[in-house]
């Protein structure tokens, strides 16, 4: 069975697949209309379902997994699907949403293993204690939340893939470096972005919480700091605290990308650098990905809206 | 007796004063010297003390109060003083170095009541539990910190009284648009520079503390509502929690100014604008106060750089 | 009988209402029709007239008042209505466009009777002369005017409405701020934008006249007072003259705003900090009106494009 | 007798000079000096009169010809003269001032010659009545104002210079595109600078006046404009009047360089183009007239703080 | 016969037109329909194709001539034609694309016989040989290359055209400053834009070829002066060659704007200037082409997005 | 022996070190003295030689080892050396200038090792022959050359110790994400600053040539290419050599830091972020080694001016 983004223009076909969102709309002859996103681990597509009954809008919403037929066409250069029927996924059918969800290309189980290990190169007690009570409070979402909503990263286990490249690169970098501080690139690369459990409602249909627009991942991995030293027993005000929190504070590099404080630590610098280097290299991959050689991507937001061409090599 | 700014040029003198700094350096004929900054509630003048002995040099440090004579020069057109003769203030003299630096024209006694008799207008319980909690705990440092160090305010007890005339204009802003939450407001105003009792050293020799280097008294103030729930058994995630930490964290206005999230609430963006209304104003009266109708002052580095004139009228 | 705004989605409903806008469109089919946009003192709303004759084309022009019959639906997620029937208001009928125009929330003699109690504020004979005779002048587009084409205070009378309000603020900061001239503060409001009753079309279907467009009301208001003091026989070049001109030129702040000079003088900046206040709560509230506890408003295009929660308090 | 730039290190040399600039200041000896800036129309250079006394101070002053003995010689990297001796130019001597400051290279007498010519060239009455009027009634300053303080043109007789050149860069521009409004083009470029004998306090020792500084050239001349208007009886709401105006208005190209408007009409861009060509050309020849071939220019503060290089052709 | 941009709305009409963009889409009732852009020397203008078949879809492309029949309809404002019938052109009716493309006002010849003209005035034996060399190279594609894809003189012989004018432009103005190297200058404004002859595709279709968006005109300019000395055996290396790569390579007059190096020599920042003017010069005459007198203009986006008013004069 | 900076504060010294900068100036009381700047491997130290004789001044100039006999002294909290005496080193002494500049911290013949085993890698053949051959042409200059003048790597091999670092940092890159080019990322590396051998004047006294002023290495770089196609008969608007250029042109990541174009290739943009990693790291461990743990840098100018501190950990 062929994949949503696998079919070529014209094609007919029937498939299962997730309802990301679903808009009810009147159309100008006053009835109803559903416009619908589908989604399966290929990417989306959208469709409009028309004349569409109360029944059909109360059944066909967001999270539930259809069987769809239909013919993939192109409207205004963009691909979409007319749709032929449509039924929800019956008992004994693949009707688990996660499966038609986008992943993180290594299990969990296999992240988590990689970063216990890790966690031995942090030599300085305080920041390993840290680390593992914050691991602890918050595995399940760690390992199960996506990065970002719409940027990089922006797909389930997306935010602990993230956390376990920066940590592949930083092994590279502090082995060129001797003077960089090993332990502390290891803490602050795997709580820069732990406060997105908060900041992001899930790995599905992601949102920014209340908390998330009022305060920000970044505060609030801050907080969390603080929360963990005080269970911890460990003095807010030690040196060392300050400087593993200076690099998660710090880690957006300028102020006007959300960082309180500019970098005034080396590691700190570096690890805003590392996280810039896996953020772009993974936008880049996901807009290669879709053309082929001596084609020029879509315009991509998060790199200063450039696109980028696939050489003929 | 006058003070170091109401001299004439050339006048000779004698008074007592503080010495603000003392630093200590080699002339040209290998001869150490000390270059001072002797300060009074009028104003700061600089001096250079010549051919200084070790006994001296450990003698006139900075913090101390001398009697000093001599002779009031222009040194490229900055006001100097040539030192006739200095000693260390006696037993029985105005020692006190708290007696020659800047204060707040109010006392910190009247202040602290001000403050008392507002809280009665936050009518949120939880607001107010956690605004109390803060004053308590911070008492002291509150009413005797300057609010910069070298900016405005920048004088004892300027926190305090930064809160205070920022109260007083929310007062008036609140009458004129009865939508405003006046208890969020108030809140918020009295907390909002709180963290700068962490950030700043103290009222003399005012340096930035470590964690105000890497954290900033923006997440401070953040991180010390956060401690105040721990303790008052307030749920953290409440959104009254969150709306009062956002007003705190939004205050700077802008990303580029330091605040992590810009105001996404109305009372945080009038409070950005109230805490500008009153720095803005303290900085030109500051500079104004030194010229005479009809000149321009010195270029003011907290206002764009920007130079004003003070009219004939 | 309800207003448009006041409407539930599906609701059926007969109301009165002003064309704000009616645009003539060829549809795909060939046929004419007429988007509307209605008017009521609650807001505005869209409505499209399918199939629309000459002799309805020219009948239903904005600047008139309707019987409207129809449905409230939602399109895309805006509001709009589906119209049933439509017809003129007949004689007898509220058939004035002013009826359905938002306006000030103060009657124009009431603002007027309060700028006359404040004039006796100003106190400088010079300043207090020119702004009577410019008020006198403008009187009654002054009281009619809105403050702008679209964005903060965009109905009638919003000119005078924001200048007051100025008035209220500039009060309250004068008592705090005793070395603020409070003549030149209360005539620099007063004239700051009085230049809009050139540079805007008048209080319906504003639009920027040539004069608004190629001198801008800044510069036009600079003229009123150069033209003013010709015929008071007062001499332009007298500092005082000077310096009120400067405090309405510099009133937009920055040169990028529009202002050929900079604040130079205490008064003229905080003139502009009023000014953004005032403008920058009425948009906010204006966003807010819209939306119910705990939701977003619109990204507001004159605050950066932000937009703001309403938080459930 | 050679001039004070024409001078090699070490030479000895008397001369006659212009006292550009003399600041009395107090050595650490105690004792007064004068701080000098000596003038010729070959350029301008230090010098320091060491113990001076009361008479001599009040014998040297700013806008004094003397006649001056010393040696040229350096004083870190930069040209300074010691001086030998120095007394007041006598009667009989070259003592009038303006033989020492740079001057046009033309005549103001031929500039005006060539100005009236090219008035003949402006077709539309109402803008040749407002030229004249206002070269009539500045006829002498126009001709003996620089054009700035310390920018390009910055010598007696620069505005007309400046002006005429502009004037010259417009004709051969006008016969390039003949859509170009001629007449529009050459009254915008008389008047465009014309302000600056307000703003400027003349053409020795040349400050911005107070309404320089309050109003700026810019606004000035839109208030010049006005005030003919009213002389000759034009109606100032025409047309012709508001382009005339807002040529003068948006010259500066942009809102941040002092423009109340940016350029709507396209020969308001193009007097803009050969203003900036005009200015930035002679600034770079000023700078490049003081190195030899295969030399780089100090940076120029007006050219975005560039240096040049002169090649060696 | 009438021109696509002479026809009145609603007027009925049959013409010869260019194709100029054929896109094929596909409508809401599933059936394909072809989105046409026509074009004649007047101007382009849009009109859809609904219910193509397949042969119509390939017989209907891009660069082909039609007899296009239709009426002159307004959709959303914006000028359409609703297609009454469309044709091939046949044999014997006017079918050269060329003859519906807007073209230079000035024939390649001519311009060809005035450039070469002017290569007399550029005296500097290495910089004539090089520019002679080139023009040469690229004789045929020079004379018929747009200057640019969509901004100005982008129409077949602009590149020519655009560099003629720039010619006649700074002959002008080597006659007001003698200072300036009028070889250097000229050599310069010929080879400045030359490089766009590989990055453009050609005078049809035009679009950025590889090399274009890899390397950029500018760079392929100064590696066809290095492929010059090689061929011609001048040394690189020589100051001339040097000079003459740094007049081409900072011809944008800022890195923002794609130029490697800013001017460092006068005859670089003049270059810049002119180049400016005349491109400024040729999108504010396009616009106001397109307007009556007391309309304004579309917003031009090489215009920082302003738009223009043609006065009533 | 100790070093320049190995010196404690009124420390007596006699050592050997290079004169790196040595200035003439004239004294107050007429008399000459030289401004030297001392240097040996461990830094910079300067020192003023009072009442210099003409031979002196002949004898002691940039470049000349010497023996300095001396004190260490502060002055104005910077060291500088007060000079005792000081001579020529004479024959058998150490006056080799090369034993006194900093030099990168692994010989060139390793460099070069590294880089020929890192060129297998490069498994493109054209790239492959166009390193080979550059690498060939430049082999003695690319290991002896600085990577800049005063900025990272501004030491004699800091041109290939950058380059050989960015290697070892792309190869675990490359480990990371398969997906990249790892041939085009080595080639590009490798002659990403080689135009750096041309823009620079040498590893001592380095200044800008005049083709780096003029053209900047960027562009040199890209014309070397062209040039070893040329030689190589390697068609030069093949794709694989217009991809290599990109990579080259596009380094520096931004236009305004003057690459031509931004990066369209995804080997473009990490080459870059490489690039800006082993820079940023340079200048802040070159800060970070003249502070002790717990102290601040002084300012960075290629870090944004900012100062970083050293934790005590």
């Amino acid at each position: 069975m062929k994949k949503l983004r696998e079919l070529a223009v014209d094609e007919t076909f029937e498939l299962f697949a997730l309802i990301k969102t679903a808009d009810v709309r009147t159309a100008r002859n006053g009835k109803k209309f559903i416009a619908f996103t589908f989604q399966d681990t290929s990417g989306t597509i959208d469709g409009k379902y028309w004349d569409a009954g109360e029944d059909e809008i109360s059944r066909f919403t967001a999270g539930k997994v259809v069987l769809l037929g239909g013919k993939r066409e192109l409207y205004q250069n963009m691909p979409q699907v007319k749709i032929l029927h449509l039924r929800l996924a019956k008992p004994g059918e693949p009707g688990e949403p996660s499966l038609y969800m986008e992943r993180a290309p290594v299990k969990p189980a296999d992240m988590a293993e990689e970063i216990n290990q890790l966690l031995f190169d942090i030599t300085n007690a305080k920041w390993q204690r840290i680390v593992r009570h914050l691991l602890s409070k918050y595995q399940k979402d760690f390992f199960s939340y996506p990065a970002a909503k719409t940027l990089h990263h922006a797909f389930a286990g997306g935010l602990a893939y993230h956390t376990v490249t920066m940590l592949h690169l930083a092994r590279g970098i502090c082995d060129e470096y001797p003077e960089l501080n090993r332990s502390l690139l290891y803490a602050g690369i795997i709580l820069h972005d732990l406060g997105k459990v908060v900041e992001l409602s899930g790995p599905m249909s992601t949102e920014y919480t209340l908390a998330g627009n009022l305060l920000g991942h970044i505060v609030i991995a801050d907080e969390e700091i603080s929360k963990a030293c005080t269970e911890l027993k460990i003095d807010e005000s030690d040196e060392e605290v300050l400087v593993l929190k200076h690099v998660i504070l710090a880690h957006h590099g300028q102020l006007e990308y959300g960082s309180p404080v500019r970098p005034k630590i080396m590691e700190a610098e570096v690890l805003h650098i590392i996280d810039n280097l896996d953020a772009s290299i993974q936008m880049m991959l996901g807009a290669l990905k879709q053309v082929q050689p001596g084609e020029y991507t879509d315009r991509i937001f998060g790199m200063d809206n450039r696109n980028f061409y696939l050489p003929n090599l």
